[in-house]
């Protein structure tokens, strides 16, 4: 069966599962310590980032991006209404503008300073960064996700799903990046109720299903985080 | 003419511009200082990040991941044996595993740092960060050099071009990367004869020509970047 390497806090690997789980893919999830830096997992991927796939004959494809057009190339152009991108390289262009939004421009103003300051520093050990949170990098990041929301909620007002007219990469990238924030209850859903509606139908979806039930063991989720009806 | 906004500085601008050198578009090129977040040019692309192509209709596609698969899904495809991608869904992956290791890891790492550091805090007002460099930044940037180098130097030792048999984006993004830092007179050739091999034989491409024409107002290039024999 094949592998993903993955960690419940990445929004990266967060997408690439919801992608599988669209496709129906079979997957084994191996979780891995975003900042552990172990020499097996840097011999199978050198810059050490999540997620990485292997198939069954051991082939990795490192990095969501790179999965998700794997997937696309060797899956999703079978799958006609149900392929999770658009037909046109227009179109494509769009959907892969929004997920670079959500996995590096979101992922670096919000996502990754407070999944280190909330999660991971609990589990580092000092000489890697460990210990208690820093208030000022936790400031900064909560300071852009206003901003952030009301882009989303813009994209859910002004069409059917994030990246256009149908369900697609950019609505999983999305969902995955926000699942991150919700289970850190960092979202205020009331200020951005299209945002809301939008982000509803896609946990709705049973792809996300597994995401919902994420545990990490250092810090439990906000109790609205795997309602439905939140 | 369909118009690239870019900097000489930006490695993802110059990957793109090699790009459309090897596939002999014709471009005008409208430069942006990446730290200006002009309110017209936030209109284009709100993440306010270079590059970006507007076709002939005005359309922007924003990002150079993303302008190098449209214009592989629109000109690429066509190109047979001088696509500069693998047909090979799995030598695609890897070959897109190196783009983004060196538009993204290369970057963060090396050349945002000192782009930063020695070219646009020269130009930038104070109110934006402009004035005198860091130079524990550089320090940090600089000793990441030597281990990317050294990738780099591996890559070019086992295969014929970075990402496989054949010249491919991951080249270009390599060598795009690369040329911003060899402007900037931050690689020691002398320790890496296989990357410099590889790099010479990119700098001779004719798509190479323009890059090595650019220049930045606050700063020369060092004395041997455009030489083709350095």
């Amino acid at each position: 069966m094949p592998h993903l390497h993955h960690h419940p806090m990445s929004a990266a690997s967060r997408f690439v599962r919801l992608i599988l789980g669209e496709y129906g893919f079979d997957t084994e999830l191996v979780e891995v310590e975003p900042w552990s830096r172990a020499p097996e997992f840097l011999a199978i991927n050198p810059a050490g980032t999540l997620p990485v796939y292997m198939d069954d004959s051991m082939r990795a494809i490192v990095g969501a991006g790179v999965i998700a057009e794997f997937v696309d190339e060797t899956h999703g152009v079978l799958k006609r209404d149900r392929r999770l991108t658009a037909e046109d390289p227009f179109e494509r262009a769009e959907i892969r503008r929004l997920v670079d939004w959500f996995l590096f421009r979101l992922e670096q103003d919000v996502t990754r300073p407070l999944a280190r300051e909330r999660v991971h520093k609990l589990t580092m050990p000092p000489s890697r960064g460990g210990g208690a949170p820093d208030s000022k990098a936790m400031r900064t990041a909560r300071a852009n996700i206003r901003e952030h929301m009301k882009y989303v909620a813009w994209l859910a007002a002004t069409r059917n799903f994030l990246g256009g007219d149908r369900l697609s990469y950019a609505d999983l990238a999305g969902a995955a990046s926000l699942s991150v924030l919700d289970y850190l209850g960092e979202i205020d859903w009331a200020d951005v109720p299209q945002a809301k509606d939008w982000y509803q139908r896609m946990k709705s979806r049973p792809a996300f299903r597994p995401l919902l039930a994420d545990r990490v063991r250092s810090l439990a989720p906000v109790s609205h985080y795997a309602d439905l009806d939140f």
